[in-house]
């Protein structure tokens, strides 16, 4: 429950005030040439306090492989790594001891285990997602001897959304602000949102697009292991996910068949089929056709406000919770290595389990 | 790759034109009484020509149990069973041996296996849903004995949506009609946008909600395992779905945290904790609160037109493609057992699972 | 839990006295010829009735493939196929209905399910190795297809053993007898102590040898995957099997590591290395290494006498058992090509593993 | 594949030339109060150093839990641990860089890998099973809330065999002696021939014998989930395990039936059954019974000798090899705990498995 991928398999473990989070990579593949610091890179790029508008919550968040690599290579043998926790104030959370946070999973973390870490979220912290950047970029950097590269981007903050496809705008802007949206009107208003709404007290969500690019037909499978059922897996496990959708996705469902229809190019013999559109998303049938592959992913707004909340107490009394944890005004931002994260993980398991078939 | 599952697993097996479809139920429950009329009562719920709205392709679609059944009861041993093919015009596909059809699974199989069995789809057939109608059907009656109850609905064909939540619709109306919309009004619209499209030879996409009462608390897991990243893998591994989302969803990441919060209501001691609003839609951190869950799941329409469709075979040359299977205009109505069968396979294993660490 | 393999997995259905025992088999490779009659011939192998020490029961064990070839070949796809029952005496099995028999699972069943199906064992009957038979039978032909190949046969009954290791006795006479012993003069003493055994209603157990020849090195994996331990769970999960071991085995705990020693022989720049002696048994460090992998497995003599039997009802009371089924007065020589079936499924499965990280 | 368990996982890393050996614990029921000096007390069981026919290498071999824990009890999310690696001499090892040691897993690492950690053995170390010592240590402490108890001993060194069963000896005398054989006339034979077998520069391989007691009757499936096909698989996974067996394994292949019948005793009304004798090894048609359940694990002489060895190099040229590692001349007084440890795991999750269908 704690292992995600079936070949490719990242298993987690870890609590936001423990003494670390961490993980095991299995299933890579041996001989790979590891660059560490581009690990790193992407742990930052998820860091908390690394902008205005991200939690001030501070983390160096220094990665520590314990094992699988030798002389800067994979050895096939499973990657352990860890990530200390450093800023811990457990007594921030004193106050929410008994405390059932509204919109958390408080209560039902109690009803499931009878019993529950209270301090910064516990399991449910978003520390946990470490665990996933750090598989996800050794799978970026597998996926990448391959020719297929993974980018996610800010789409929608509240009501401001990117109003063009992924494939008219400029990806490699994506990191030139702090919200992670290529267009920089956009990225300027969605920021000038989130800090209003940062000054409120009150938090926003979203949406985040992904797109990957450069994936090999043939990955997928046709039933219950579609290429798209596993990627919506990977993206509703990220929390404060709430929707997911590809290619026309939700859009597309009032259309007609006759306007999605993604048309065949005649091509020279022997050169792969080509589509004159891609509404398709990349994937059909279950199983990546060579196009570009774009998803959405939709967020609440973080249930934990800067301001007090009345609720009840596990005894079912009222209380009164002051909150004083350092939380996201809006969890976007960082949201983007994430998402990239999953996708890569999931792309990377399913393209090791078409080797089994194929010498892609 | 053909097991849905972890604890209540189905695998299933078959292709349209083959002689059987059928699967194994492994997991179940020993000593449940099993009503095998209700079971064939879903199956026909899913069957080809039961409407003026679906293809008019006629199957008996029988129920064959082979296993796991003595005296009417479960024995805790796996249930085969089968569903005899009937009606294969087999060679109302002889002309699409070679050619890629747009927006099917044609070419992407080709890249994935080598080879295809191009007749009715294969194992991308609708037919192959008929194993999940089975298993969810049996899950329904083992999920009844603790109170819950699943049902789904068609909300949006096309443009036309139904516009009210599915608390303010009776959905005990769903089956009054060819469409399974509750609202009697919104159904004879969608059937009359339906027979317009048919009468086009296009087909036309739409929205499915799903509503499941009376989950108990404790359900799903915090990280990879939570029970809306199963429901969206169940719901995507669906043939023509393209998005997913639950609760205030895709609608919801527009909004601020404050509007979002599902505030407790105080209760006498021992009561269980209740909500006043249910925007989190009955899951928070990946594990059931008690709430009803409600999921929306998109369907594009469907890629095969009955009109003549410009396409290449697998050289890459330029073919005509003059359809004659018969095929639904639009999938939803026959989608919603389908649906309910996915998001009952999913809470009974999601309860089997949770059975290990808690008396529920 | 009726599932066995990883990437190439049998999952299984099925009771002596339903209407049919049956399987899927998923994760072959694709495009694969198969000779069905082959299939046929490795059941009728395991077929009651073949000769007179084996039990009379008559079944025609006639395979029906239901799913996953196309023009005869495999798609991919997964292979469902059933085997009907026939020559069901219910009746006979109708004293035993509260009786719990002793040395059987009747007990074991009844405490795990609170229930049972008493006919003829249930799912413990070993009617259920049927399904193991034939998905040894498509991994024998995938395997036979990299020069791996698979052969089993008894090497003791009851006292009775074969004196000699697999190397120095013709393993192509092992069908010649009805006992399955290669060695003409041991195979005759077998049958006459099986003969002997059962004229006296009693039974007798006895030891299997299998040698895998061919396999490619490097299937296994270091750890919890040691493709030693993924044998002997195969080989423990056949009915009546007590022991198992590999290579020097139970004989070779006495031994020093030098005598023990598997010595290198210097080869040519290039050659693949050659070792003087394989007490390892093909596999080192859970790895297969080149050389011919060689088990052994332990029988105990089947429970069921034909003889009255004293013990006691579901409720503590004594009864006596007055057996009226027909039972195998020794396992062995149908269980030859059971413990053929489950090497080539673990072989086949460990290949298709190794296939993801290495071009084998 | 580096993944042990079902319900509850042990996933293992680590080598012994690395900064650490760890794992996570994954699926330990929530609320259990754990004693950390007692998981510690274990992992002392197997420590190098422990005594004069143990390996000198030293190693502190200190627990450092780092998640799932909080005020002294599980949470039911993941426990993750770590254990440093201290006294590693690398350079013991530079001279078998290129050269393929006999009977190891060299050449096979190669075969699958492509390239190997040469140091100490990388993955396939026995250092390795500190992380199974853990987890087993967990699972016993969850296993003694309900009645069982696992105990494993020595009993047999080379040809020095205890010549009694279980039941007949003191097992609370097991640690008692450096042998842990828990009679102590044999147990001082067994040290001699050690020391012997050591001054020699030599090793010897042997027996494990191993107890558990007050298993709940029902764990355990009927066909490839067999308790014993489990418990084969988790000794066998164990370093330099060549052969296992239980109840009466080998011994009784040479059985009749009628010898071998395990008779019910008549009870009062209610009470559970009792039998008259345990041959069957307290599993029958694979699922426990209540009674003891008792198994051999027979273990190879480890194949590093202290004295010099002609064998090759990687591409096939003749190397003299001068061992200086310092290694056991008999893995079995340290294997003892280990075999515990997989006991232990094996059967708690069965356990668990199991408290899905009945309220064990």
């Amino acid at each position: 429950m704690n292992t995600f991928g079936e070949i490719y398999r990242l298993t987690s473990f870890g609590e936001s005030h423990g003494p670390a989070i961490g993980g095991v990579i299995d299933g890579i593949e041996p001989g790979l040439e590891i660059d560490l610091d581009a690990v790193q890179a992407q742990l930052w790029r998820r860091r908390p306090g690394q902008s205005a508008i991200t939690t001030q919550r501070r983390e160096d968040d220094r990665l520590e492989v314990l094992s699988g690599l030798f002389e800067g290579r994979t050895t096939g043998t499973p990657i352990g790594f860890i990530v200390r926790n450093a800023d811990q104030r457990s007594h921030d959370y004193d106050n929410m001891r008994d405390a059932l946070r509204p919109s958390h999973a408080d209560y039902a973390y109690m009803a499931k285990y009878g019993l529950r870490d209270h301090r910064g979220g516990g399991r449910s912290s978003a520390r946990e997602t470490i665990s996933r950047v750090v598989a996800g970029a050794f799978a970026m950097q597998a996926l990448s001897r391959i020719g297929v590269s993974v980018i996610a981007y800010t789409s929608q903050v509240g009501s401001i959304a990117l109003g063009k496809p992924y494939d008219q705008v400029d990806l490699s802007l994506t990191d030139t602000n702090a919200v992670r949206c290529p267009d920089a009107d956009t990225a300027s208003r969605m920021i000038a949102l989130i800090e209003q709404v940062k000054a409120e007290g009150d938090t926003i969500g979203g949406v985040i697009t992904c797109v990957i690019k450069g994936v090999p037909p043939g990955l997928g499978s046709p039933v219950f292991g579609k290429l798209h059922a596993m990627l919506a897996s990977a993206m509703m496990s990220i929390n404060a996910a709430k929707g997911f959708d590809y290619g026309m996705g939700f859009d597309g469902a009032g259309s007609r068949g006759s306007e999605m229809a993604d048309l065949f190019v005649p091509a020279a013999d022997g050169a792969a089929p080509h589509m004159a559109s891609n509404h398709s998303g990349g994937i059909q049938g279950g199983i990546s056709n060579g196009e570009d592959i774009y998803m959405r992913v939709a967020f609440k707004p973080v249930a934990t406000l800067l301001r007090d909340v009345d609720t009840i107490d596990s005894a079912g009394r009222p209380v009164t919770l002051r909150a004083k944890g350092r939380h996201d005004p809006c969890v976007l931002p960082r949201a983007v290595p994430i998402v990239e994260a999953m996708a890569a993980i999931t792309i990377y398991d399913a393209y090791l389990k078409q080797k089994i078939y194929s010498r892609i």
